[in-house]
């Protein structure tokens, strides 16, 4: 057969997987479960991704037992590099049919490849968060991206874990709450399905399952939409803290990514972004406040993808096997938010 | 064999174990490991405590198959009640020649009833935190001890992570650390053995020992010792927020309470009240700026044990099977402090 190229896009909650001609056509796309291997263990996220390769296989016709020329995984969790050898030699040694050629980058660096070859910067804000500048001559600046022990901020568990710990504050009167808090401690209750704060307990410990902890960001959404003070606050906080993300990078982008017709470009991946209008007040005032100290910063636009990172997983797989895999970046990603500062 | 009454303090760390006569004297004890059942789960928190009290039971000279007449367990992390019955449970089918009767409470609970029998406020904070107020009439208030993921303010995990989130959180250019990282960051570095961010992530994780990553703030109390302002910055604000748990249960507090010689007695418990001088300035200045508000509160005293909490929890566990264990109070806590308000 002519050659088949994967892409692979990891979350904390769900994955997906693509196969893909030499023409950059799609040939079958799959999903799966969470395949972060801090959250799941090493076994269950590349059993989990032969999963996703084997059946898109198997959909698009082609032989199980015969490998891709190359698999390019776009994983959250993808960063430590003595962590992504080891996911590579297991793949490997367990799956020998699965590739022939394997490479793993950040959800971050997937993402910016499927919509771009000319940089940006991408704000992940999903069940985790981070944030990545990329800039035009390919250099990387990072920030965040360090899971929910040490970061996180503005994601979905980090917008739950706000709005629960809020609730242990107010009912320890440890600190006084932003806003009544009954409709969060309801929600709580409800999603959690527990009658009091006790019962929290299993699911921040003993069964802790941080897609779960973080699908609660799903209720706030809805008690935020629905007019609760509360809600509405802790996404006020996200946007405000997602933003920061970018000003945290801001120093270190070259002139160039401010230029284009968009302004600074800012591809947003990730659940959380669903809830742009909620986060919008605190996201754009952390950017208006910090454009003064960048002549060259007179607008930005917000981007969403079109297509699964997964794609961008594909392109980068096949580069690092020799291949250049085409992607139609016309398609691939669109603006739906854009703001000049008009203050100069 | 007259009857022998068993206690544990289980910590997050290490944990202790007595026997005790029917008169109150020590007959034996024991050291263990961590058994926080949150921590190490309820198969290893079991053993630990089967293993200590079996061990004392050889060293006190008894038959270790001739099961003591009452257990009671001062355990960090034995406050939820489905919890703790199902460590009862297991406990007492595992293990049929242990004890006759079992009973946990939480090591706040046991460090005050080690101290005294006429209620005070507890602070512990090793390495995790929480604060019960236990009222005269045995009446009890809590603020904390909800553990790392919801909680901990002010003990030795919150305090190496406050540590080790500034160096990240600087090194991301997200937040202007408060003072220079420069000791911190080498610290955690040859603490954790790591040369990078990157490295942290399997502390965080998939290796994460909750004892462990809290032992750093042994390091961080060194450090500000020799000056450090990092350090001496991470243990005020230690200070200040255990003392905000502290002011979070006053308006509970009887009268009666304040009336003593020492003015409120506030136990202080675990191994972060070592660096005392080190939480002294923050820890004063937030009872001063709230004392205005209860006019009786004129005086504290901070009090140590000197006595293992296992002492407390043996005397609930008497009572809990219908004895009375006398305990010599008057050489089982000391003041270290003591502060009374001028400006009335």
């Amino acid at each position: 057969m002519s050659a088949v190229y994967g892409g692979v896009e990891g979350g904390g909650t769900h994955s997906k997987a693509v196969l893909l001609s030499a023409t950059g056509d799609i040939l079958a796309e799959t999903d799966g479960p969470c395949t972060n291997h801090w959250l799941v263990g090493v076994d269950k996220c590349i059993e989990g991704i032969n999963d996703m390769i084997q059946k898109a296989k198997i959909s698009a016709g082609l032989d199980p037992d015969s490998p891709i020329h190359s698999l390019g995984m776009s994983l959250s969790g993808g960063e430590q590099k003595a962590a992504i050898q080891k996911l590579i030699d297991d793949m490997a040694e367990r799956f020998p049919k699965l590739s022939k050629s394997y490479y793993i980058t950040t959800d971050a660096i997937g993402a910016i490849a499927t919509a771009t070859d000319h940089g940006g910067i991408v704000v992940i804000s999903g069940t985790g968060s981070n944030c990545k500048l990329v800039n035009p001559d390919g250099t990387q600046v990072g920030c965040g991206g360090w899971g929910h022990m040490m970061g996180d901020e503005g994601a979905a568990f980090w917008i739950s874990h706000l709005a629960v710990k809020t609730v242990f504050d107010a009912k320890d009167n440890l600190a006084k709450p932003p806003h009544d808090i009954t409709y969060v401690k309801k929600a709580m209750e409800e999603y959690f399905q527990v009658s009091d704060l006790m019962g929290m307990l299993p699911h921040l410990y003993r069964n802790f399952q941080k897609s779960h902890f973080a699908g609660f960001c799903r209720k706030l959404a809805e008690g935020a939409n629905a007019g609760d003070a509360l809600c509405r606050y802790v996404f006020t906080q996200a946007g405000k803290v997602l933003a920061q993300h970018i000003v945290a990078v801001l120093p270190k982008a070259h002139q160039e990514l401010f230029s284009g017709e968009l302004g600074l470009p800012i591809l947003c991946v990730g659940s959380v972004w669903k809830s742009w209008e909620l986060l919008k007040d605190g996201f754009t005032q952390v950017l208006s406040q910090n454009q003064a100290h960048y002549s060259h910063f007179h607008k930005y636009s917000l981007l969403t993808l079109c297509q699964s990172s997964a794609l961008g997983g594909a392109k980068l797989g096949a580069q690092n096997a020799g291949a250049t895999l085409p992607l139609d970046y016309s398609t691939s990603a669109n603006v739906f938010f854009s703001n000049s500062f008009t203050n100069q």
